[in-house]
């Protein structure tokens, strides 16, 4: 399907330089562009490319000013990268929409769906769960008994939600992701055998959480382990028993949390950042990636790193003096030569 | 379902405190308890929470003395927590169990299933497998061919489990685990080139085994990688092949375990825990989390940490130093100060 | 089935020292080795076991030199490990292999599959997918629309590929990995609110790529994700959205790759590193297990290790001196009081 700059710009309310006519019919990386494709300049690390691109159209904010000519027809706008998500989304939304149930499925008597929901083929919904409007669940995801699921969310192929979960709407749960899996509780008899404990609570995701490819979250052992509205957790995350992560929180990947830690709202985790249990961390706190935090976390909007993790700047300033090290330990002992020879003398 | 407090008290054979009537149907946190739930206190940190908790009965330990009035009805017991994790087992066992072979499902005609075996839709037993009674298999599970499940084990939704593997009886594997992968073995050929080394070995998880929601243990390359008696795995760990984890061993979300380390009995280690290959693990050592462990550990019953891990109380020691490295930068640059002027004198 | 010492000497064009009718029917590892098994002497750590093995047969290094007498028959090769990668190779390819359809899968009717196909009982072969001869989609596999998957490639049980991703020949991807996930991509909008950047890029897998299980590979956010040619990554790897992996790169468990990093070909990655995105590796640049990469690294076939990263030898001295770091401390306030009393003299 090609459109015309003008059209792009219509659809962005944006004013197109050069010519209106060009057309494109796919999107490109500014590095990377391809002929008769579209492409944003909004990080200036990458207007080297700009000059040269093959791209028929880019996107770039209103301020931008060019050093060199450009072949490429511009779209100036507000927000070049809003405006690329914006685009992408319209692009996304022409795409045909997976509807109706494919066979054979799995769907208990007892269930109730919604309208226009897609049940792609060995999808597997359980008694009494609910199933709401719109909601799209992809071949071999396992929904099992009472579980709630709300308008507009989409699980993905082979997601696993346990009994008595319960999806807000609007969320999205990538592929493999599993939900509601035991908490790790285990207590020792007097023969040191860990027995188990039973996990009888459940997990709540509240509307517009996204869930990345092969996440796990444990069930609760009592209660509600939860995920607040707007959280978004990327791909191999641990989220264990009874943990309570705020609204608006973002995990990069491979973050592990353990049981009954409370996160505030806002905060943010690079990857394979590692929180022990019954931790409190107040609002807008950043962790950087790797960091592993054994206490809780005193000061809102606070940045930590390391593991054990401390303040950035203490982090980075001991770091620098780790790096120096070996150096510095010859200081030490050329000065205590040096001393001793003073004091023999 | 409602229970009195008597009733309870005389399944924990504990001693009522307060009304024998209050009436209970469900289970809370004692931080979180809501009204007409049971709770629990065993850790005295929580303690404040037991004099204005509305629930109605509370398990205490026998030895609890109460600073002030309490108004929910108390049942003495030697363990509170044992108590809990026996109420909550009679109440997971008072449940409608899984039964019965759901449609469509995959049976090999050369497979063998136990009695009271659950084989949920969409599961796949292949050829000459056996399933032993009271196993059940729930939906989109994968059991390869002549794999061995022995009786009364859990595999739940999606799991998979490559052919020719042994899984003892008592075992729970949660949703989305791959047991018998192959290992990650490759040989470079003349050109470079990474030579597939083809894996022939199994997986065998002794007795009273559970495995967590996307763990993955890869089968061996000759011979077996094992995981023995009560041995305890939380979710996204990694067992590479011809690993021996050792009885009664737990370890915490997301550790790795490269390939053919052995590790002995009752071992413990937290969350992201790595250990290279080829190494040796005596009895009961512990590796707090995000250890990484390059080298065997001497020691039985040592507690590790760091990466690379060391003994827990020289990393305590040598990080506390670490946070006042550039303070003692500072200090030796200006005793070099010194030093010069006295050498200069 | 049994295998004479000569025969397989035969397979090898090896040299029989011993008994040439000696019968195996099985591989053992040295250091465990069972009686009628064939076994290997490689690592000259391993040389001790040879004088005590039951096994019926031993491949050798043609250099080996015996300190003691052997009982089991040796063969002698030019590398025994390769002799060895040669007969598991030989042995596996005896197994029966899968073919045919099995019921019930889907296959969309504009799906086109190749000569020799196997698909497993509850697959998901979606729209326009194209399946090449030879490959084999185990159980559960979903194959979405327009994927495209080459000759000889393997998909396991439970595998899930997106729409669109392009899977090149005798590639293997094991049980749980998804390949096509959307890139995490979010905009806040002017009240904070996470909006989602819709992923319409692919992934490519290019030939001879192997995917470990339960790894997670994101599709571009426009673009390719690529996995180039013979690359081999292992179980629970994390690879975001525009990330670039070099031809026979090696990435061990657990690593996490964040977005549009580009790596070069022939790097090594110990387990659970982490790389941040945006970041340029040169070729067979090697990190050290639990690396921590936040910027990109200059220099052509360096070692790092680290979190931060840096220089393996750097890091190793640095190390050293850590672990001093109560002693040097000691040391250092002792020379300060030596010095005040010398300048209070």
């Amino acid at each position: 399907m090609n459109f015309k700059a003008s059209q792009i710009a219509e659809i962005l309310q944006g004013k197109v330089e050069g010519d209106p006519d060009s057309l494109v019919n796919d999107f490109s990386k500014i590095e990377e562009s391809k002929e008769n494709s579209l492409t944003f300049l909004a990080n200036p690390k990458y207007e080297k490319y700009i000059y040269t691109t093959k791209a028929s159209v880019v996107l770039v904010n209103d301020d931008f000013k060019p050093e060199k000519d450009i072949s490429a027809t511009l779209i100036r706008v507000p927000n070049a990268y809003k405006a690329l998500a914006t685009l992408l989304e319209f692009y996304e939304k022409s795409m045909p929409q997976k509807t109706g149930i494919e066979q054979p499925s799995f769907i208990h008597e007892s269930a109730v769906l919604g309208d226009s929901v897609y049940v792609g083929a060995f999808a597997y919904i359980g008694e009494n769960a609910k199933i709401g409007d719109n909601v799209k669940i992809y071949p071999q995801a396992y929904i099992g008994d009472n579980v709630v699921i709300e308008d507009n969310s989409i699980i993905y192929a082979g997601v696993k939600i346990y009994h008595g979960c319960k999806i807000g709407k609007n969320c999205i749960i990538h592929a493999g992701a599993v939900i509601g899996s035991d908490g790790f509780g285990f207590a020792p008899d007097e023969t040191g055998e860990y027995k188990k404990i039973q996990q009888i609570g459940i997990v709540i995701l509240e509307q517009d959480v996204e869930i990345g490819a092969n996440t796990c979250i444990d069930r609760a052992t009592m209660g509600e382990t939860v995920v607040r509205k707007g959280a978004k957790l990327d791909n191999l995350i641990q989220i264990a028993h009874n943990v309570d992560v705020g609204s608006r929180t973002v995990m990069a990947a491979q973050v592990g949390v353990a049981g009954s830690t409370k996160i505030g709202k806002e905060c943010m985790m690079g990857g394979q950042v590692g929180l022990a249990g019954h931790l409190t961390v107040p609002d807008r706190v950043k962790f950087g990636a790797q960091s592993g935090v054994p206490n809780s976390v005193k000061k809102e909007g606070e940045t930590l790193l390391g593991s054990p993790a401390i303040n950035v700047t203490d982090f980075a300033k001991s770091f620098i003096i780790f790096k120096k090290l070996p150096d510095i330990y010859r200081q030490i002992n050329e000065m205590e030569k040096t001393l001793k020879n003073i004091t023999n003398e």
